[in-house]
């Protein structure tokens, strides 16, 4: 059935979906702070699940791609998030009728509901990944089979640009390398699907498990209970980790924020975490891995639970390190290829939240 | 009156536009063999003078973008010549009806005629710049407020993409970028432009002029005089130097091919060229600056007259290096900010072809 989201919802389901994104993704206040301006100004959004979907609707996903750390400092507007959109629908002919998240992460779930507001559309209850990845072509839309392209995208200063690419790695190399020269981040409108083929490609129920993830945190914080270990309840996750960040190493990169950070527990314990815009590897002291890409690798402050971008981490903040499972589509052969280790230059085998090596036979299964 | 451009016209009118490409634009052997191979395919191109030109036609300039050392080794096809050309079709809502050089100079005077025989459209004979320059922006419709965007570029593996930027330099900066990734040389096709505006923008004849330079030095050997004397006549410039390649410095940095080259005299004399694929600053062994951008600054072999491009500068060549003015309207105070030495990065005044110092104020004059 379909749902509202309003102005009040904006806060649990920006935290929710900042978790989900796993360190990237952006400043979930930034994000909640455009959601919020949008329903202020156009009313509240009509979220739709995927079983309630048209097969001959027009899907477009729409969102931001660029370095978070950027996206601190240059504030997107709301005119330059409807702007790629107003361009795909010149370049398609005929005009979306629903807007979707490509990634459920941080501002990419938020940027959507501003979008769907401003433009009058209702926006579907799924996204792209069920969780955050650095790269466009990491969706799966692409395992589907899915163009990227055409893919539109502009910038505050009013630029927008359109590319048709044979491939989706080829959006993402063209469009990545526009948007730094644009000022490292980029609004972005693509992958138009039609209804049959976002309900066979998509994550559903994202926005609900955002909103679910959000407020289960925020309601652990009223009762006097534990927030991660309500986080690691409703991801079905563990717990890897507790202690201090004592190193960060960040740089942004041919427009990405990479990284790494140190941490040291109480009994001098170490874990190390290595992230482009999102965490990739979670390994001991003793360089063992405990957890990698595809799975969820997230960090959450050690009392509040409240979700620590990667570009938010800091020396001497007290945090958790919690691992869960991604969708299980990503546990494929092809989807290890696109978003395992081995993709980020790493050459550690992947592994599940719960440490097991993944066998890329593990679940072909959808979800 | 509109003349035909055929088969046997290429190699005197490729020959005459590498001489005013100052160095740039590419090896005319290739820009020549791909005119060639289109008139064989689609027949003769007619060429027609801006004043025959119907205020309403929509013109449009064809070319490539891109480092010309790279050109030699990824020879485009006729397919991807076309590809931004039916981009733009689609975008503008109607097809062009006039095909026009955005430079002559090199493959980027003989890409078009490719284009209007594989496309059935007449060509301008006219140029946005009157020589060659290395970047998008820097064309007369710039100076005379025409958009470069809507701008579509496309590679040889089937990428496309179509921007619409706020200004002419954002247009170079985000296609520039984007030809890198894409292989440092893209195809493409912008500044649409009404006829009437052609008319007032663009440098006229151009095409009968490399053809009339061309067949000039090719005439010259046939009668056993200077052919480098011939085209210094026909250019009303004057020769600066003859001399030997000793040192060639060079770069392909940010899509460009950047360098120095040395020559020096049977007299001990130096001149030392600066380029970034055009030649931009000739100066002798005391440092005196001889001429500068925007007046065309050009190396001829020394017995042949053939043009010689900057890619092909080799040690201990024989050449003879003269200038010859520009447009005058590049001599203008705009003119000089955007291609004079200082948007380089040099810090010396422009000078003309006959050493004199621009003041910027020389000449408003339309040409």
């Amino acid at each position: 059935m379909s749902w509202s989201i309003g102005f009040d919802d904006i806060s649990d389901l920006a935290r929710g979906a900042a978790v989900l994104g796993t360190g990237g993704g952006g400043d979930p206040y930034i994000g909640a702070l455009l959601a919020r301006q949008a329903i202020t100004e156009h009313g509240p959004v009509t979220a739709v699940p995927l079983d309630e979907l048209d097969d001959d609707a027009l899907v477009i996903t729409v969102g931001m791609l660029g370095a978070p750390t950027v996206m601190v400092e240059k504030l997107p507007t709301l005119e330059s998030i409807i702007a790629p959109v107003r361009a795909m629908d010149a370049h398609l002919g005929r005009p979306a009728t629903h807007v979707a998240c490509a990634e459920i992460g941080g501002v990419n779930s938020t940027i959507p509901i501003a979008a769907a507001a401003a433009l009058g559309l209702p926006l579907l209850d799924a996204d792209g990944m069920g969780r955050a990845f650095p790269e466009l072509q990491m969706v799966l839309p692409t395992l589907s089979g899915i163009s990227a392209s055409p893919l539109a995208f502009a910038d505050e200063k009013g630029n927008v640009g359109v590319v048709q690419t044979i491939d989706n790695s080829w959006t993402e190399r063209i469009v990545r390398v526009s948007a730094v020269e644009m000022g490292c981040s980029v609004m972005i409108c693509g992958f138009a699907m039609s209804g049959a083929q976002a309900r066979e490609s998509l994550v559903r129920d994202s926005l609900q498990r955002s909103l679910h993830l959000g407020a289960g945190i925020a309601q652990a914080r009223l009762d006097k209970t534990d927030p991660v270990t309500r986080a690691v309840d409703i991801l079905a996750g563990r717990e890897l980790f507790a202690g201090k960040v004592v190193d960060v190493e960040r740089a942004t990169t041919t427009g990405f924020a990479r990284g790494t950070a140190t941490l040291t527990g109480a009994d001098g314990a170490r874990l190390t975490l290595r992230f482009q815009n999102e965490h990739l590897i979670a390994s001991s002291g003793g360089d063992e891995v405990l957890a990698t890409t595809p799975d969820l690798i997230i960090v959450l402050e050690h009392d509040t639970g409240e979700p620590v971008t990667t570009e938010g981490l800091r020396y001497g903040q007290r945090v958790r390190v919690i691992a869960a499972p991604s969708d299980p589509r990503w546990h494929s052969a092809a989807g290890l290829a696109m978003v395992g280790p081995g993709y980020f230059g790493y050459d550690v085998p992947a592994r599940r939240f719960d440490g097991q090596i993944f066998d890329g036979q593990i679940s072909e299964v959808s979800a």
